[in-house]
């Protein structure tokens, strides 16, 4: 087999997005990534749906002016939002969210049918998780939560900061107390991986957290098998990923690194403008 | 004195300027205001000033269309590090924005001549406040603090949660501690006013905070008078305000109201496109 050396485009609005590109690149070493982050109009979660599917449609014509073979929407709110829009705009790749992936692992998680669901309020108000979940598993209770805080704590750092353990009780205390509580929760912003820890000191050891990356990993590898878009073994350039970013690379670096979990070089991230595309 | 009856605009990247419109309407009773919050691509305080400057010049030329007298740059980041690009390209009407009045004010209000100031990334990096306060008195000490978590708990109204004094106590409680500690704190971000109790219970009673909206009202008042624009007593759309947004009127008027401290009503917020401009 020959294998299609093509790279995945990976589209987010910022940084959180490198969460997703990190499971990614853990789970398919053989394949090379372009990653563009839309850092001049972040965050998209507080914006409407118009408004974040104008965004989106840009940066998607830039990925495929980049030649990449499949395009993961690593951005829950522009995959909530916008994905159809794209798969309208563009049946030349195969296009995956982080939506979908999520709501099966979450349904593949419960046990007492309850599934929490925490995301940017973009992402609430278009209820595409609920949807999705429902979609698989009907009798599903589902619970809401937009956590909006989380994103700013979780660009600072903040991991395990007084504030993050605060601002996670006032979220999700009232909701994991007695025994009518999820037992499931769907982190529907790849910005809360990083804040899992605090997260957990809030609803306790006995619940679920499903980290959409992961299960968005697994799809993603999947869809390379099902349609032999997979690269070659052993391809030089394996591995290897071209960071665009729409402002700053300095602040693209410094706090990319939070979320991928590793130095970048802001040397590396090129500036590129969406406003032609 | 016929006055003249054109509207005061006043900008800004989303509805935190609504704190220093507050001031001016509550300053100039007699006047009538356009409002413009850029929410497409809030928040500024996290972008570069390239981007910033492109983004502050197409306001300026929204609100010009709308045949203001004057322009009030309500955003600390947009007035950092845009102020002389606008100035430079529209020498129409007077420009003023909040950095120059807020550092006159902590000049004028320290004792020891500590000042502390907080800010967005984008305006601490850019150093403006450190500038204008040693131009007007050169041996002031400064030290700046960016407080970027401030800007998402602010907009999502925790005026006094414990996450707020968590975060509080984190970025201001190891400066103010000490003999050798400020004796101002300048907010220079128009999100931080609605914080201010939180941050005074880290700071302590004996530290001013300097809010420079209520300077900024001011400075404006004195212009209009200087330059003969004020408007003639008793016209009968005083008090009147004109919203622009360039996303969600729902958001804006729910955040807005926070920073307003009056409800909005999202019929009359007008949504506007500035790519155009």
């Amino acid at each position: 087999m020959p294998g299609d050396p093509r790279p995945i485009g990976v589209f987010d609005s910022g940084m959180g997005g490198l969460t997703v590109l990190r499971a990614l690149a853990a789970r398919l070493p053989g394949e090379r990534f372009v990653y563009l982050g839309d850092t001049a109009r972040l965050p998209y979660g507080t914006k409407s749906a118009e408004t974040v599917q104008a965004y989106a449609l840009q940066a998607t014509r830039l990925l495929l002016d980049h030649g990449v073979k499949m395009l993961v929407i690593a951005c829950n709110t522009a995959s909530a939002v916008a994905l159809y829009v794209l798969e309208e705009a563009w049946e030349k790749v195969p296009v995956i969210g982080v939506i979908e992936p999520g709501a099966r692992a979450g349904v593949a998680t419960t046990r007492n049918g309850r599934i929490a669901v925490i995301a940017t309020e973009g992402t609430v108000k278009g209820g595409a998780y609920v949807r999705a979940i429902k979609r698989f598993k009907p009798d599903t209770e589902v619970v809401q939560l937009p956590c909006q805080v989380f994103v700013a704590l979780a660009e600072e750092g903040w991991i395990n900061s007084p504030a993050t353990l605060a601002a996670s009780a006032h979220y999700l205390g009232p909701l994991f107390q007695g025994p009518a509580q999820p037992d499931t929760l769907v982190l529907g912003c790849t910005h809360f991986p990083v804040l899992a820890d605090a997260i957990r000191r809030t609803v306790g050891s006995d619940v679920a957290l499903v980290d959409s990356a992961l299960t968005t990993a697994e799809a993603v590898a999947e869809a390379l098998a099902a349609k032999g878009l997979a690269s070659a073994p052993g391809s030089e350039d394996a591995g290897t990923v071209r960071f665009f970013a729409t402002d700053s690379p300095e602040r693209f670096a410094r706090v990319g690194a939070i979320f991928l979990n590793r130095a970048i070089d802001p040397a590396t991230v090129e500036l590129v403008d969406l406003w032609t595309f």
